[in-house]
């Protein structure tokens, strides 16, 4: 019967070279659908509380979903979990890109690494065989020579790669995986998972066909999909400027994070935007795989100081402000040459960012020296101490580049002298550039997102202000009332909760947060008749908005199991303070505003309100009762 | 724009004689549907609790749902609800028939009755006109005669009745509204409800189409419905024996209440059973409006003390048990009598049977005697005091027929000695013909019914034994596992939690559950469609369950407004205690796993797990925080 995915996980222990195939039932597949669903399924059955992440007993999960690979622009992304080395919390970052289809064609839907091999290594994966072999060449290479190693060696250039560059090798707390040298599963420090286990890369690629359970269906859906892409206005604005059209539109709303998150309006940012790159250094819109809205950018700087190579793509949105506005940078060369440096390390961008922030930010203050610096003036504003901290923390050269490369949580710990207030993080992960002052739905996503914080991981905020052509697509979700910016009160959790559903499936089913939901492309409701049309199970919103909500659920209780509670919940001081200019110039988060929303949020949950443990009564509700043995004693 | 409902609620004070039109916003009608869910919505906004249920506070409704009246099998229930007198909770029931769809033809949604009239009235609505009659020649008539006597006066044999018998305006605690002379809301006593604000009756007319959003997609439909009617193995059985069939049935599972619940097996079974019915005293299989299941009984006994009409229909499953199996009765004529009794006073005749199952069980114990009786044998078996008992019930006639008249909860206070333990009742209302004993979701069901025991409020046990054909028809609640009928695990509660949140949209949807849900036709994932076809939403699955989860936690807030709360969420003794006889014999419901299973449901819902207070999050998250104000002190 045809059912659009493998029914097949790769099992591999690099400790003793074992590589085994397992077919899970189909009641696992449909119960948590693939992505993040399924890894932390695997995580919390496999992977014991406690263990050093960096350690070989950390599992490394790479899942694709049951509809990855789809000829449904959008459907394409895939996950990486482990337990992040940066918060020691859940750990897991999504990309889009090619090789989540290809590991699908390559004839399975995700792989299971543990152990940690003797000699440096990569994977192998084709038409449904396996093998380690040997990294010995291509240790040490930057990203772009590596693929390319390992497509010679292999002799086949359309092999898909994912890999940790030289920042992962040297377990760079940030580092991540990199996909055909643009594509990243950027956050919670993957890539050092990689490195610790000397797995350097996963190379595959498949020739057979998945077959669908409903053909037909598909076309129909793919057809829709590809003429809301083309005919609906927030798609034509991805495609014409991807998503740097982000910088001036939070700058003009005045939360474009800029100096550290102390303001939140950006002179510079017109030399940064979307715009400014499609006028002067934009080369090509490029796409991933069957997708039609080409919202990626390669750019292209031919000469001087930032000359940048295209085949790193180029920054996207987040890129653009965490170097650029957030350190007061508005040179677009030098953050493309950031955002290529990033790239052929294998460095995530958005700590990378946060973390050369804290570097300025200190050294404004006198924290740090020019003995710290060699002597360059790390301040907000220098583009040539952003790229040279960049070099730094890959290479963890200079005393600076190792403590940056530790993640601004331990670094500021290091500095001490108060460093701590200048570090941007929620449990050890840096923010992403959005400033939930100016948005506390965002506030809350960032809190409560397990990863720490990660504008991927748990949603953005929700954008019901112009409740017009959007509530349409997520009408099914039933009436959401639109809600001011900066509220925090019960229809903004409501809105929050449905919402954290529906961003947890993005990551279970692989769907492209810029082709389906609240703003983008497939309306809700047809959701499940793609999932339908692929796997043939009658299935429903209620149904796969429960996988939403299970998975919410089961990385809680791995964090709890990990020892994180409502404490962690929180953002730093600084979100809680005033912004210092812009439109919103004097504009914190309230705290007990916050910690009100956070109760609710939890009580919807079905967690205690004190420390958001779920209750027996809600795992028994969402088939997780199997989770009841890690909550003793917290309940 | 056609959206298949007026918009219109007539709301009529009959204190002051006023009556008015009231217009709702469709945000309203689409958060609370109609049925259960609207009623429960205008309930809680408008009755202050601690009224008297019998005084001119109360607030009774009619509600049609968006649906109603659609020309689709089964879609043809509406509710009346009124805080009950018969358990000073809750009070709903719903009935099929004809008036609910005639009331949208008469050009309303609703109707809201407060006050009390002056003198005895009746309600005639017709094609958007309302006006208050006087019925005085028809107070204290039968339901038959009242209702020829209505149509007659307003020369129309047409109109629809639904109305209240003699023994509402008696103000027997359990006398229900009667409709067409035999489909009823039977139960938590809304007839005398009726009787105690002098509203005999509701007459409805009306002749105007509604338009449909989308007629085809509703031809389309209701061709699949009447296709999986005329195919379906279940609804065949349905047409054949109609409820009845689960006389045997439910006989051979060893749970057939018999003997006021001591055993669940009756050696007269065959004799009252729905086979039994079709050999000798049926005469036509009748339906609903619009529905070709046509599982209702009429039945006829042409002579002898037990002569029956037809017209008052025949004796559905509830009743074969309540006035046969319950008494011990295998005398399939008097049954029908005291069926038709019933109908011609307006008695549920599930509290009747109980009742008079306390007073046998009593008069057996010595308890009552024949002082108390008038002489006759109180006795098990004794066809002829049944029907002697509900017409001294229905008439408040003799001591006895008055104390019973109160329901068995007051009735068995007042003969005290221990009379208690023989009263099969939750929160006051009789326990219907199910024995939780063999299967224990129902006894969670009967529990948590915010109505007291009732099998139409909350889900029967869940029918996952049989997963095959069935599944398919829920399977878009997501897998659920088939459960053991005595389990009251977590599995156990997670299939009644989404169970309930379907049963409870089957009220406020005004579904049949005789051609919709886990076991009959229409399948799961139609009647978003169906919704949309009518009213145009874009609705979903998910959407129409937190309806039905919205409903169930304001009739949970009604009831803790009024002081209930955990110690009321229980079963009668009896059920805790072992079956005397039958393949289950030896068998209760353990009090531990019980208590387990209430409160992971509890949890579940986002209740404490205390007393089932909601909380403020989970309010928040079903756009219900205006309730919070009710709950002040109880959290």
């Amino acid at each position: 019967m045809p059912k659009g995915y493998n029914g097949k996980i790769l099992r591999v222990d690099l400790t003793s070279g074992e590589i085994k195939r397992e077919e899970p039932s189909e009641v696992i597949y449909r119960t948590y659908l693939g992505g993040g669903g399924l890894a932390s399924y695997f995580l919390l059955k496999e992977l014991p509380p406690g263990v050093d992440p960096l350690g070989p007993e950390n599992i490394l999960v790479f899942a694709a979903t049951v509809i990855t690979g789809v000829p449904v622009s959008g459907m394409v992304r895939y996950s990486v979990a482990a337990k992040s080395p940066l918060t020691g919390a859940y750990g897991e970052a999504e990309a889009g890109g090619f090789f989540g289809p290809e590991l699908k064609f390559a004839g399975f839907d995700a792989v299971i690494i543990k152990g940690k091999a003797l000699k440096p290594s990569y994977l192998w994966i084709h038409n449904g065989q396996a093998e380690v072999r040997s990294a010995a060449g291509i240790w040490g290479l930057e990203t772009g020579p590596a693929q390319e190693k390992i497509r010679q060696e292999l002799g086949d250039p359309r092999i898909r790669v994912a890999q940790a560059g030289p920042a992962g090798e040297k377990l760079v707390r940030f580092a991540c995986v990199i996909n055909e040298l643009k594509h990243t599963n950027g956050r919670t420090g993957l890539g050092a998972v990689m490195g610790s286990k000397n797995l350097r890369a996963i190379a595959a690629r498949g020739t057979e066909k998945l077959e669908y359970h409903d053909p037909e269906k598909l076309k129909e859906l793919a057809k829709l999909q590809a003429d809301l892409i083309s005919q609906w206005g927030p798609n034509k604005v991805m495609r014409k400027l991807g998503t740097p059209n982000l910088v001036m539109a939070l700058n003009t709303q005045g939360i474009l994070p800029t100096k550290n998150f102390r303001t939140g309006v950006f002179e510079g940012a017109q030399n940064i935007s979307g715009e400014r790159m499609v006028e002067t250094i934009l080369k090509s819109e490029e796409g991933c795989y069957a997708c039609s809205v080409r919202c990626k950018r390669a750019v292209e700087v031919a000469e001087g100081p930032y000359a940048t190579s295209r085949e790193y793509g180029g920054p996207e949105y987040e890129t653009l402000s965490s170097l650029g506005s957030l350190l007061g940078i508005d040179n677009l060369a030098a953050i493309s040459k950031g955002n290529e440096l990033c790239n052929r390390y294998g460095l995530d961008t958005i700590s990378a960012g946060v973390a050369i922030g804290l570097a300025m930010e200190c050294f404004e203050n006198g924290l740090l020296t020019k003995a710290d610096t060699a002597g360059i003036e790390f301040r907000f504003g220098n583009a040539e101490a952003m790229v040279q901290g960049i070099e730094w923390i890959a290479q963890r050269n200079q005393g600076l580049g190792n403590l940056l490369a530790e993640g601004v949580k331990i670094a500021a710990a290091k500095i001490g002298q108060g460093a701590e207030k200048f570090a941007l993080h929620i449990k050890g992960q840096e923010l992403p550039m959005h400033d939930p002052r100016g948005k506390t739905g965002q506030g809350l996503s960032f809190a409560l997102s397990p990863t720490g914080a990660d504008h991927i991981e748990a949603p953005h905020d929700t954008p019901f202000a112009n409740p017009g052509p959007m509530l349409g697509r997520i009408a099914p979700l039933g009436l959401l009332e639109a809600v001011p910016a900066r509220d925090l009160g019960p229809q903004k959790v409501r809105n929050y909760v449905y919402l954290h559903f529906v961003w947890s499936l993005f990551n279970s089913l692989g769907i492209c947060n810029f082709t389906a939901g609240p703003v983008w492309a497939l309306p809700l409701n047809k959701w499940p008749e793609l999932v339908k049309a692929v796997t043939g199970w009658e299935t429903s919103l209620w149904e796969l908005l429960k996988v939403g909500e299970r998975t919410v659920t089961m990385a809680r209780v791995f964090n709890l199991r990990e020892g994180f509670g409502r404490k962690d919940d929180t953002l730093p001081d600084r979100l809680f303070a005033p912004l210092e200019g812009g439109p919103l110039q004097g504009k914190g988060i309230d705290r007990n505003e916050f910690a009100d929303a956070l109760t609710m949020y939890y009580e919807a949950m079905g967690w205690d309100p004190q420390d958001g443990v779920p209750t027996r009564g809600k795992l028994a509700e969402l088939n997780l009762s199997w989770l009841d043995e890690y909550l003793k004693g917290k309940r």
